[in-house]
């Protein structure tokens, strides 16, 4: 944990940044914000800050933003970047509709996670939608989002969404039993409060409350780095998803949430009629999303595309398969 | 031009990074290597150092090799990655099979630039290839390359390789007219030695030395951070590549070189036999390789899913194609 400890001690003095800027902004470049972590141990992505508009610590970690140089405004949870206005396009494109476009009218949609609204402003472009739980654990974030992110946070919005402030493990512990289409979880790494959301309780959990044919998404790490974690992952979701498993990735910007510029994610069904996700069955018109503009990132080839993967990663994924 | 200057000023008393390591060190974390660049401003990218391997100065760039802690060793020129041990494959394989894939037995071929040789080790892969020109402006690139990069220059050994020390410009010039299937540019970014290398009057000579139909592969940028960029060279290959013009793109971890995590390719064809880039007719099967170890990277799905683009890019690259 060294990167993370270094990145928290109090700026140096002959750093000419603003005096009050947040001690977790990196000292290394000053007037920058580094991000390191023991996930990606060795490397350091700096963004240069123009001013810091917020920064507090909720019950369950650090809360910052700023204003970034050339990324817009981009919030940043303990020390990771979550999102910046420049790129979450295709981070909330992605992990909404892979799983939404591989079946026909999803109606009932859970999100996990996901408290910035982005992934919620993505479920409502589907005129099909009846209904959308979100469960997410730290209030602090809706809040920031809502008040820094107008353009993300619009998904609260939507008179179909109920959000509700909480464990998602205990809310889906407590949903009823194949009452969802989808479930979406997007969640931080699994390092954090993010952890048991890539544990094998947690996927039967959601295989509970999916009905047959159902389908999950789930936040599933960058094949350039996390090859050992993906492996986890799909190995505990074919033990418990009967229908389809499939891992997908796409680039996203240089952060690692999304690290080394892409982002995976694993796509499973549960037993019943059967979900091909590499073919979307379930097209996104742009006459459906009115209110919250035009897709910019996610379109069918850019879907079918996400499920190819390099011969170093099919390998090791489609091997396990058989 | 600030950020690459101030990447260059001398390190500070404070650092605790061994005194032996070049000034063009950052000295904005110690110990690490920092690398911004006006071509993306705001935000820098950072490895961690173990050793500097090799520093030195040639008639058209600084040149630097470094052991990094989880990269491995790491080519640097003028303060900008040029690749990594642990990532070289994707771009290498791309770069090299996108355009050789896509036509069939194609015999000879140029390499523009590519002096580390990973592009030669990957044309070698095709049994059909009989003579490979490479034309590198600065040697000193390809001797560092066979030094500390082994398994990329290995590329030079191939009998059918003929390497010229010299500019890529001139040589296309004096190149018999018709005499490629196809030419590979692997090339710098456009703001330094290699800034010809992206404008109308190289287009002009590369589509000369083409046979009809013959195919050329030139490194584009990125589509997240560079598509003025991209829509130029674009727009300079409509007016000359009277074949097919196609953007591609894949992902290759952090480096800026392949910014954002993603790099683009521009492919072209000349008037003649058509060719659809997006189909590769002309299958690598790994036994063809043996000497140069196995695809790591590329695959036939990979190759088609290269030419599937966001929507944002899409619309302006495509609708400026019709």
């Amino acid at each position: 944990m060294d990167a993370v400890t270094d990145l928290k001690r109090p700026r140096e003095e002959d750093d000419n940044a603003a005096a009050a800027k947040p001690a977790c902004f990196s000292s290394v470049i000053p007037g920058w914000f580094s991000e390191m972590s023991p996930m990606w141990p060795g490397e350091a992505h700096s963004l240069k800050v123009e001013k810091v508009l917020f920064q507090g610590k909720s019950d369950y970690q650090d809360v910052i933003v700023f204003q970034s140089a050339t990324y817009g405004k981009v919030l940043v949870l303990d020390g990771v970047i979550q999102l910046t206005e420049r790129d979450e396009c295709a981070y909330q494109e992605m992990i909404t509709h892979l799983p939404l476009c591989s079946i026909p009218n999803p109606k009932k949609v859970l999100v996990i996670g996901g408290g910035d609204g982005g992934v919620l402003r993505e479920v409502a472009r589907h005129a099909s939608v009846e209904h959308i739980d979100m469960c997410e654990i730290d209030k602090m974030v809706v809040d920031v989002s809502k008040q820094f992110f107008p353009n993300v946070a619009i998904g609260f919005e939507d008179p179909r969404v109920n959000l509700v402030i909480g464990d998602g493990v205990a809310f889906l512990n407590n949903a009823a039993v194949g009452s969802y289409d989808a479930v979406i979880v997007d969640s931080s790494d699994p390092i954090g409060p993010a952890k048991e959301l890539f544990e094998k309780p947690f996927f039967q959990s959601v295989a509970r409350a999916l009905r047959p044919g159902g389908v999950v998404c789930t936040q599933a790490e960058s094949l350039w780095l996390h090859m050992d974690i993906i492996e986890d992952i799909a190995s505990n979701c074919r033990d418990i998803f009967k229908g389809s498993v499939n891992y997908a990735w796409t680039s996203v910007p240089t952060y690692p949430r999304h690290v080394y510029g892409v982002i995976g994610f694993m796509l499973c069904s549960t037993e019943g009629p059967h979900v091909d996700f590499k073919v979307p069955v379930n097209p996104l018109d742009d006459s459906s999303s009115k209110s919250n503009g035009p897709l910019k990132f996610y379109n069918a080839e850019i879907h079918s595309a996400a499920f190819c993967l390099p011969s170093f990663a099919k390998k090791v994924i489609e091997s396990k398969a058989t």
